[in-house]
């Protein structure tokens, strides 16, 4: 028996499991983590809470996660003034694929829409075609923007139930202005779904879309502790959006989804944000730095506001990624044809980085690549 | 805004969230929680777990859950000698809700119907509509058993993608003779689920659906860590299939479901497997006890197989549930109407329902309940 032989949906036959390679390598700049561990007063710390929770885990964690949202919102307080968001209007998940589909399940289903601007996270129409969600990719610019007139088109022909929008967008770096998010929710029949999972890593400047939050009840806009706040092993995202948005998640959430033990972990991991934030400055930084280098190669970039870079372009991009892979950096092939993305790392693997690619590009000459 | 203002499914229109009241009471015998709290060395040992895993929590984890499947294959073949499992053949998520999600996403769907046969476990008709799987009811017997003839008609009837059975079942604690499920394995033409949630409570002699395995390729049998494992603040439900089943799963599974940290505390939870399935015996006794008090009082008790009883009739359950409330003690309405359902907990626990209910009897003759 394989899974040919089982009586699995139709539209999922012949599709492969999600999922970057797993491997061991000495460097490994493909999921976009963030190479900064928790310091050992930190270790000891989540160790601590644990056996804190431990003690009672016989019963049920609180299903709410109360405690956990007002510390997310204030988190979200501190990251951008004047949002003024509290527990209720915040909502927690293992990981953001988990909000994703649960919004996905509330809002979307058999006989509805959802409109993404593609290449982008990879999970967004995965997720919406699992949930009985029809996908329509509305494709990104050239330059890998959003164009508000475009967009806007969009929207109106085809009347998404869901709107996913991404900023900064992975795999290509992008943050949308204000004004291109505001435009897609003036014209947006349904909800509007922001990404904003690499938002800590913009560049000065660039806003965050839980400043509309206020003006516009159908908007959610979806964070993780996974990048920035280096917890990608802790597997918690969240959202910020209107009470009444709340209310629906709860129609379709599973029961206890977040167990006492993430709740733990995640709030010690808030109390704790000034240090796991700390590598923030450095790794944009570095990003800045691997973009005029990759630059001054005579690469095409993309303008990143995230902690990876999107470069190329490559004939045969497969074989650059095989060139890095066999010296020990393994990054990402992902994104439009051509490109390929790497995670940014420590100066250490951003090095490493470096002189693989020299070596790489040394022995086949770019045309050949 | 509220809920009817926003553009949610029409199916899910007028839904109220699931969930048993989360209150703060002496005595909470309503959700099937094992009242036998982790050791000190025990809670030692999961903060310890936690802390070994801590300084990679800026990594994803093993999105397989390689480790803990072997675990948990490991204590099933222990329960049930002769099955032969390995880590291959298990599959974890974060309860065994999401377990049901993930079968239903990827076995279920628009256009497809699932039977189960209630009253049963009130999360798998909810999953499976979330799922936009059409929900058929079969029904169980007068004495809460599902007769094999008639559940083959029913199968035969309906032509299920998904059939749930449960054993033991929740709320009335019944569990199902190996013929019945055998008998439903031939007729069904798609995947059986046999939720063996509270398995490890069940009487001397009867038998686990895992010893089917081998013969039924379309069967699954999900178990969880919440109940008999005394760890519902885990979070970790699991089940044991053929591989293709497992193949299956991972095309709709969210990557990275399972956090480093649920992974470590739930293989530290089953390292130490002897201490926490040490209340068994003990809650069975309980059981047994509670079972024939109640009989004595001249109350009609469903069998049980369980952790929880099933007692009735009350022709206003309401007033005795509310009476044993006011006396702190809280069960759970659930069920068919006019039964109600005690968890199982300690001998203190038991003596305080006891004597709440001689009083909620005495003092309003039953007929009048």
């Amino acid at each position: 028996m394989t899974v040919p032989g089982l009586p699995i949906r139709d539209d999922l036959r012949g599709l492969e499991p999600y999922g970057a390679p797993q491997l061991d390598v000495p460097y490994a700049l493909n999921t976009n983590e963030n190479p900064y561990p928790p310091s050992e007063r930190l270790v000891k710390a989540l160790g601590e809470a644990v056996m804190d929770v431990a003690g009672t885990l016989n019963r049920y964690p609180d299903r709410d996660a109360s405690a956990l949202r007002e510390d997310l919102a204030a988190f979200l307080n501190a990251d951008t003034p004047g949002v003024g968001l509290t527990g209720r209007r915040v909502w927690a998940a293992n990981g953001s694929n988990e909000i994703i589909q649960q919004i996905l399940q509330v809002f979307g289903g058999p006989g509805r829409t959802a409109v993404g601007f593609e290449p982008s996270y990879s999970m967004h129409p995965i997720i919406t075609r699992v949930s009985g969600t029809r996908w329509v990719d509305a494709f990104r610019d050239e330059d890998f923007g959003i164009d508000p007139g475009r967009a806007v088109e969009a929207v109106r022909g085809h009347r998404p139930d869901v709107v996913f929008l991404t900023s900064p967008n992975n795999p290509t770096g992008t943050a949308l202005p204000l004004e291109a998010i505001e435009a897609v929710l003036e014209a947006a029949p349904g909800m509007v779904v922001v990404d904003e999972a690499y938002a800590e890593f913009r560049r000065g400047g660039t806003p965050s879309a839980l400043t509309l939050l206020d003006r516009y009840p159908r908007l959610i806009v979806t964070r993780t502790m996974s990048k920035a706040f280096a917890m990608a092993g802790t597997r918690l995202g969240y959202l910020a959006a209107s009470p009444a948005v709340i209310d629906a998640l709860l129609l379709v959430r599973l029961p206890y989804h977040l167990s006492a033990v993430t709740q733990a972990v995640a709030r010690t991991a808030l109390a704790h944000g000034e240090e796991l934030l700390g590598g923030v400055e450095a790794l944009r930084g570095e990003r800045d730095a691997v973009v005029a280098w990759l630059r001054g190669r005579g690469l095409a970039v993309a303008d990143s506001d995230a902690n990876f870079v999107l470069f190329g372009t490559f004939p045969d991009r497969r074989r650059v990624w095989e060139g890095l892979l066999a010296r020990g950096v393994l990054i990402r092939e992902v994104g439009p044809p051509e490109w390929l993305r790497v995670s940014v790392g420590t100066p250490e693997e951003m090095a490493a980085f470096r002189t693989a690619l020299e070596e790489v590009l040394r022995e086949a000459p770019r045309e050949s690549l």
